[in-house]
């Protein structure tokens, strides 16, 4: 078909600006994107399994057989709040004697990262207080900042803490209790109790963001908060203020795309509104392969092969940073998770500017600076090992500490 | 592990409110699931393709093959804008010598509804102004519903109707030029020029959201209004207006909820800054079947099978409303998409009453007021004539004409 030739040039039309929040975004994406391009790079930026133990085969098998046999589900739509056979296996995956659980308190979502998302949106109008674990994991703060929240930081091993006082008034508070991103810390029992007590004192919601649960190297789970609220709902379904998020990322394959939220009929209800209108349903093709990596027992033999070779990963990190680093940097060696804390001796020590002189180096590490809404904690780092084998982690660290070197002669 | 007898009962606290917008939803998405328990419904109110026609044997194999072939692209965490491939892939199906496209004008979506939503987050604030033609697609309203806008209505087909001054001002237009949802509507080349024009002389945005632009049952495709647009970018890659979007959706398979937008490069880093907060990116098992669907040519082997079935079955329902509810309403035979727009003759009518009355008679419908964002619009229905084979859609209509029948003599 043929096209006319311009009428008139239109350099003058102004186009209407953005919403206010792109203009917030930090620039540490980008970094990272050209990072992509410097040969040999070692990363341990970002939070990667190890991709040689995704299990292509059987996942391929698992998919062709879901859509030769459930056609319907996995090509037409679905149901907004997921396949129900998918709903209850999750249900079933995390009720407990004590934590009763049907299909109307879950809510299949297209990654984890989207239940954050749809929590932003049905509970964060501009202005509206998150409390936030201190430091917090940038996506959570990705996914919240077009609805412009307030925070409050939830500083959860300060001595003195009150949780009544720190969830007060805030919309939700946002933890990751199992190995936190980025600092790798475990919270405690105690302090799960008395969270899940401050949230029913409050009514405020308690998110409980499990991504890494499965990724446990020494001794066993603890009980998930979920867990501990689950008797207060008088025997019926829960129906509490915790707010249980979950993916298989994790524990099989990022590529996916699964999450969920397990959480009180009326969050799920809420929650569905929202992923009404953001992808309507997630792809029955991709929950039809989560179905069957639950039921043929996928997820459930892939974990000790996953904890096994994690554990030797965050060995070989944590020794090769104790040789290398410990006279700039602390840290304390995590129990699970993919993350390594490590924090700068030196209070003015600045990872923003470690960053740069990193990937002079080689290597890519994430400054704790975007792990802070504010974007003003600079002397911290967060370090991966689930994506390199333990050579690729000590070489890392040494071109690490070679960087770290040059940006403290370079101040000094 | 043990969980304690709680403390105390917390009837006292009360929880966070939801945010405002959850408020405004209206209830027919509760109508209509409540409708799937009714035994014998014909449903023609959805916009869904005919099940027996997506091709699950194909699709299940180049699922497998995709998964064993590229297991780091299927499995692993992607480009949040998509597979450099698909991008490529659907610059290559897009462009044309008129309109330059290179990858850096594409972002791959997680289904069409999710372009929508990106769309709202970067362009909408608070009672920012979109020109929506009217009437206008339903999830649409729910995409941007959370981002409180405001509308200005574009009737595209009123004596008079002025792009430029119903463009000015706003923050984006939004049209669907093929076969529009809900009306069924094509707009001419004449009028796809004027609001090119018109968007290039204000800067505002032109959304043109293509889903149906495959299903064309008579005579040729008109051009795209991005093609229209594409000879201002002066021979370079496309910087215009115009904001296309696509999805497998009508052409595939909806459970694939692979989408596209093809956009200005500005346009696709701010979506991209909004797809990174949503969903970090699309599953790449999707998405490498997506691009093996298109390269292999099932896409385009489809297509055809795709239009004769369904320009059948637009034949049976014109045919069975021209015989069965031509008294009572009037309505166009479409030239493309899944829908025929019937409108009271009776000024009066009130469609919301013929969808209970409809349901009572084992139909569904979707009533005017759903693609009318104040909801007031209450004259006219949507009828889908994709899903049910012809002697359904005929059986179907008897039972509409009883219904409207019904309705008639309870107001007379």
């Amino acid at each position: 078909m043929d096209s006319p030739a311009p009428k008139r040039i239109d350099a003058v039309a102004t186009r209407p600006a953005f919403a206010r929040w792109l203009g917030r975004t930090n620039s540490v994406t980008n970094t990272f994107l050209s990072a992509g391009c410097i040969p040999d790079l070692i990363n341990i930026a970002g939070g990667l399994p190890a991709p040689e133990l995704y299990p292509a085969a059987e996942i391929a098998a698992l998919a062709r057989k879901a859509i030769e046999e459930h056609p319907a589900d996995t090509l037409g739509y679905n149901p907004v709040e997921g396949l129900p056979e998918l709903r209850d296996a999750i249900a079933a995956r995390f009720g407990t004697p004590h934590l009763r659980l049907g299909r109307e308190n879950v809510l299949v979502t297209t990654s984890g990262m989207q239940g954050l998302d749809l929590l932003g949106k049905v509970l964060i109008e501009e202005g509206g207080l998150i409390a936030g674990q201190f430091p917090t994991y940038l996506g959570a703060i990705d996914a919240w900042r077009p609805r412009h929240p307030a925070y409050r930081s939830l500083l959860l091993e300060q001595p003195g803490f009150d949780p009544v006082a720190a969830l007060a008034g805030a919309q939700f508070a946002y933890t990751v209790p199992n190995f936190s991103n980025p600092t790798g810390r475990l919270v405690g029992v105690p302090l799960r109790r008395s969270l899940v007590e401050a949230a029913h004192a409050t009514g405020t919601w308690l998110v409980e963001d499990d991504p890494y649960g499965g990724l446990h190297y020494d001794g066993a789970p603890l009980p998930r908060m979920i867990e501990l609220s689950g008797p207060r709902s008088g025997g019926g379904p829960y129906d509490g203020p915790v707010v249980y998020m979950g993916t298989l990322s994790k524990e099989i394959a990022p590529g996916l795309r699964i999450g969920w939220v397990v959480a009180a009929p009326e969050m799920i209800r809420a929650l569905a509104m929202a992923k009404q209108g953001s992808d309507m349903c997630t792809s029955g093709v991709t929950q039809r392969i989560a179905l069957a990596a639950l039921e043929s027992g996928l997820v459930d033999r892939l974990q000790p092969l996953l904890v096994a070779r994690y554990r030797e990963r965050r060995d070989a990190l944590c020794a090769a940073l104790a040789e290398h680093l410990s006279e700039s940097f602390t840290f304390e060696t995590p129990v699970g998770g993919m993350f390594v804390w490590a924090v700068g001796r030196d209070p003015a020590f600045d990872t923003d500017r470690l960053l740069a002189a990193a990937l002079e180096a080689r290597v890519c590490i994430s400054p704790s600076s975007v792990f802070d809404p504010s974007g003003a904690y600079r002397r911290a780092m967060r370090l991966n090992f689930t994506l390199n084998p333990p050579e690729r982690l000590v070489e890392g660290v040494q071109r690490l500490a070679a960087a770290v070197e040059a940006v403290r002669q370079h101040r000094g």
